[in-house]
């Protein structure tokens, strides 16, 4: 059926076009500091704060779960900057991106974290609104801060089913 | 004892002089977003990236535990930008920073993090090393990259006990 989006496991491959995947195994370089006492993963993402007064912000977002089926009736995306989501708990969460076709979202493509993954939305990639799954769930969210207006929306003249 | 440093709780005004921290009780503010789905708290840390070729890097530090009483050697800091630590599991960590007399680090204060606490150490603080206490842990560490060398190190003559 042409509005029904299947949902597929989050890789890198697939998502590389939108954004970056937060896990450890992704980093581009991982090394020992603090005397061998702490690995670090380097590097995992492209942090983008543009405009007026830019600037990155640290927040935490508190989200509300959702089931699945679940009914797609808009995505947004942001101009002026990335955003980085980390999720402060193992649970999963779904993951909605869109290619801009050059006047609007092609069709979306849905994926599931697995425990651990968390995802850096490029800047002004087409996605959908933060969605856990399974329990309410908190996540360490890195954005952008500034005068312009960040925020697009699109709303579907079809709404999309993902499942 | 001079040599001892006694652990204090983590608290905003405790830590204030130092950095934030990173909860959701610590935002400035919390407003709802995505039609009542999520609850955004709202911009808690003041994210700093200077120098040349400045960019603001997420990563993944997985850190040994340390044992307490803990003995400390040294701190470091980080002149060209603002380091966080978001710790990825309830453990509790130690916090350890100091102010600066002029010409070297004052003797330091040490804090244990409540579960869900993070923090954002704020440019050029005197501070220790990461030091989760109980088990191995991973944290989501927001820093700075740039061109210049951002590692000061300082080392005490005499190493404080922390307990």
């Amino acid at each position: 059926m042409q509005n029904t989006i299947k949902i597929s496991p989050l890789t890198a491959s697939a998502f590389a076009p939108f954004g970056d995947i937060l896990c450890k195994t992704q980093a581009p370089s991982a090394f020992h500091i603090n005397q061998g006492n702490c690995l670090r993963h380097h590097d995992l993402a492209k942090v983008e704060a543009t405009g007026t007064n830019a600037r990155v912000m640290i927040n935490i977002f508190s989200a509300k779960p959702y089931g699945l089926p679940f009914h797609l009736n808009m995505v947004e995306r942001h101009p002026y900057g990335s955003q980085a989501f980390m999720p402060l708990s193992s649970e999963p969460f779904l993951v909605i991106v869109a290619h801009d076709t050059g006047e609007d979202p092609a069709k979306p493509q849905a994926f599931i974290t697995q425990s651990g993954q968390g995802i850096n939305i490029h800047r002004n990639v087409w996605h959908g609104v933060l969605t856990p799954l399974n329990k309410p769930s908190d996540f360490l969210v890195i954005d952008r801060g500034g005068d312009e207006n960040n925020l697009q929306e699109f709303f579907f003249p079809k709404p999309y089913l993902i499942k």
